[in-house]
C-alpha cells in the first residue's frame, strides 16, 4: 500500500519498524534513517526477508535540507518521526517542503527548556492545511492512546465528558536497586518538574511530586501515583467539549523517589559542570555513566504496565464513569520484539497510527492530535496489534 | 621542654599544632612538615607569634629516608604522626633509625586493605625496646582516650572488668543533605564493613550494620548506633585482664545510612574505574568531589559529641557499673582552634599523648596502647586541655 520514512533508531523506532513488518499489506516499504546507520543496519539485519523491503541511511535530523533531500529520494507517502523530541520542527520543515504526511510521537521541545506545549507545532497548521498534507501529533500511548481513547468515549458513551484522570502506571521490576527506563535526565526532569492540572479553563500548577495518591490498578495492584503536567492535557482542553477538569496521574516507587532524591541532594544530577582532574565533568552525565545503561534493562524487566483513562460525565441526562485501559507485558513485549513495554505501548501506536494515514482513515489536511480524527479504527487495531482494552463502567475514581 | 615533629596538615594536625601552642612549656619548638607545604605555612602563619617556635618542612612521608633526614635536622623529643594511617609504618621505621619517641592516632592500614588490626605495628616491639625508644599508637579518642577511661576504671574503681560498651556518638549537624565528616572514602569503609565483636576470648563478625540499638546519651538525647568493629578492642581484649565482652557502637542516622546506600545501590561509591569521555574515572572519587569538602563543615556544624565507655565488672565482689565519657560541643571547638569537634576529639588526645612522653611520665622503651601507661597525669589533662570527662555510676546499659 505504502512507503515509510522512519527516523529514529531507538527503542520505539525499534518497535515501530518490528510493528510495520508485522503488516506488509501496509508498509510495502520503509526506510530507516539516524545519525547512527549502524543502529538502522542491524534492524534491518534482523528483520529482513519478510514482504517488507527495508533501506536504510545515514541523516542528520536537524538539518532540513538532508531531511528533505532524503525524502525526495525515497518519495515516502508518510514520515514517522521517532528521534529525538527536539528534532520535530526541522523534520515537519521538511514534510512541508517536500508534501508528505508526518506522524510523530512527543512534542517539540527547545533543546535547553522542556515545555511540554504544543505551542510550536500548532504554529503549522495553516501551512500543512495549505499543501494539503497531514501532520498526526503525539500519537505514542500517553499522548496518543489516550486521546483516541477519549475520543471514543466521547463519541460512544457520553454526551458529556466532565472530567479525565489519565492514569500510567508501570509496575516492571528490572532486578536493578535503581535504573531509568529512558535517558535519566529526562526521568529526573519529570520528577523534579512542578505538575499541572487542568480545571475550570485553566492549568494549575503544583509543586513537584506534591499531590500522591493510591490507586489499585487492575492485574497490578496498589501503586502509589503522583499528579504530573503532560502534554495531552494541554490537546485534550481544546479538543474534548465542555470538559472541567484533566489531570494526569504517574506511578512511582518509595525506592525510585528515594534514589533519586538523594542522588539529587549530594549533586549528581546536576547539569552544572564540576571541575574534576582537570576537566568539566557535568555530574549527570556522569551518573548516566555509571547507572546501568537504559537499553539492557529489556531482556531483564518483569511485570506489567497498566495506562488508561477514567472518564466522569453525562449520557441521556445521567451521570456516568467509565474506564478504559491497556495491560502490557514487559516479558511478553520483549519476546515479540526484543523491547519492553515501555518502547512497546509508544511503538505501536505510532505504527497504527501512520497505518490509518496510509489507508485514508486518517487523512485531512492539517495538524492534528489524535482525538480529532475517528477513534473507532485505531481502537480495533490496538486489539489486533498488541495493545488489547479493556473497559470498566464502575471503576473506582481518584478523589 | 621539647620539640615535636608534627607530621601531617590536615584537620587532626592542625588542633595538634593548636594545643602544643596553648602549653609552650612542654612544647617549645615545633616543626610542621607534610607534603604539602603551603598548608603548613598557612598553621604557622596563624599560630606564630606565641611562646612556641614554629616551623615548616615539605616531607613525602612515604619515604623513610626522607622522614630520617628531617629528623636528624630538626632533632625532635618526639614525632607526632597525624599524617596517614598508611604512613604509620615508614614513620615508625625512621623513628627506630634516628632513636626518637614516636605517637600516632590510628593504626596502619595496607592502602589496599581496610583491617584495622594492631599486628603491623605490633611487631616493632621489640625493635623499640632495643632501641630504647617510646611508641604509643592509637593516641586519639576512639582509639586513644577509650584506652586511658579503661586503665583508670581498671585502677581506680574495680578489681575485675567484665565488659566493656564502647559509645561514639556525633549529633552534630552541618546543614547539608549530605556530607561526610572526613575522607568520604573512610566512611563508607566504615558502614559497609563487617562488625565484630569480642566475647570468651575471640572475635565475632556480625554483617554491616546488622546490629543496632538506640541509646539516650547525656546532653545528646536518643540516637540510633550501630555495632561496628574498631581497632581499639584488639588492645583492650589483650590489655584489660578477665575481660570477657567488648563492643564498640557509633551512631548514624536513618538519613546518613540511607543516602549511603542509595549512592553505593547506583555505583557512585565503587573504587573500580568507568569508562568516561575517553578516560577511566573511579566513581568513589568523583563522588567525593561532586559532594561538600569536608574542610568546611567546621564553621557550619553545630551540636555535640558524646563519646565514652560503660564499664560493667566487679568490685570488693559486688556487680559494679561505670560509664564515663566527655561531651563536646562543634561550634565551641570551630571557636578555639578553627575545627570542629570530630578534629578536635583526636588532636588533643594527641597533644596529650606527645605531653605525657615528653614530661616523662609514659616513657618506657617499647610499642605500647595507651592504656597500658598510667592514665591519672592524662585523666587531669583531659580536663585542662578541653575534653573533661563526665561520670555516672548508675548508667542505662547497652542490652
Amino acid at each position: 500500500m505504502g512507503k515509510a520514512l522512519i527516523i529514529g533508531a531507538g527503542g520505539v523506532a525499534s518497535v515501530v519498524v518490528h510493528k510495520c513488518c508485522q503488516n506488509p499489506d501496509v508498509f510495502e516499504e520503509i526506510l530507516i534513517a539516524s545519525r547512527t546507520v549502524s543502529k538502522c543496519d542491524a534492524l534491518k539485519e534482523k528483520l529482513q526477508g519478510g514482504k517488507t523491503k527495508i533501506s536504510t541511511a545515514q541523516l542528520d535530523a536537524d538539518n532540513t535540507e538532508e531531511i528533505v533531500a532524503l525524502i525526495n529520494k525515497f518519495k515516502p507517502d508518510i514520515v514517522i518521526n521517532v528521534a529525538l523530541p527536539y528534532q520535530d520542527l526541522t523534520i515537519m520543515d521538511a514534510c512541508l517542503a517536500a508534501k508528505v504526511d508526518y506522524l510523530d510521537t512527543a512534542n517539540y521541545e527547545p533543546i535547553d527548556t522542556a515545555k511540554f506545549e504544543y505551542s510550536w507545532q500548532w504554529a503549522y497548521r495553516e501551512k500543512f492545511k495549505e499543501a494539503g498534507i497531514t501532520a498526526v501529533l503525539g500519537c505514542g500511548f500517553d499522548p496518543g492512546v489516550t486521546g483516541v481513547f477519549s475520543a471514543y468515549a466521547m463519541k460512544h458513551y457520553f454526551d458529556e465528558i466532565k472530567q479525565i484522570d489519565i492514569l500510567d502506571a508501570n509496575a516492571g521490576d528490572h532486578g536493578y536497586p535503581f535504573a531509568t527506563n529512558f535517558n535519566p535526565e529526562i526521568n529526573i526532569r519529570e520528577v523534579t518538574a512542578n505538575g499541572s492540572y487542568f480545571e475550570n479553563g485553566e492549568f494549575i500548577e503544583t509543586e513537584p511530586m506534591s499531590i500522591k495518591r493510591v490507586y489499585n490498578f487492575p492485574e497490578i495492584g496498589d501503586k502509589d501515583m503522583y499528579l504530573l503536567h503532560h502534554e495531552e492535557m494541554e490537546s485534550l482542553a481544546l479538543n474534548i467539549n465542555g470538559i472541567k477538569k484533566i489531570r494526569f496521574w504517574m506511578t512511582f516507587s518509595e525506592r525510585y523517589l528515594t534514589h533519586l532524591k538523594v542522588l539529587e541532594n549530594v549533586g549528581m544530577t546536576s547539569i552544572e559542570p564540576i571541575e574534576f582532574d582537570g576537566k568539566q565533568i557535568v555530574p549527570l552525565q556522569f551518573l548516566k555513566a555509571v547507572l546501568p545503561d537504559p537499553a539492557s534493562l529489556g531482556p531483564r524487566t518483569k511485570g506489567k504496565t497498566n495506562i488508561g483513562c477514567i472518564y466522569q460525565g453525562t449520557k441521556d441526562g445521567q451521570p456516568k464513569n467509565y474506564y478504559v485501559y491497556n495491560v502490557c507485558d514487559h516479558e511478553e513485549c520483549y519476546k515479540e520484539v526484543g523491547s519492553q513495554a515501555i518502547s512497546y505501548t509508544t511503538g505501536v501506536p505510532a505504527m497504527i497510527g501512520a497505518m490509518m494515514v496510509l489507508t485514508g482513515k486518517w487523512k485531512k489536511p492539517g495538524v492534528f492530535n489524535v482525538e480529532e480524527f475517528d477513534p473507532d479504527p485505531f481502537m480495533e487495531q490496538l486489539n489486533k496489534q498488541g495493545l488489547p482494552w479493556k473497559e470498566d463502567f464502575n471503576p473506582s475514581l481518584v478523589d
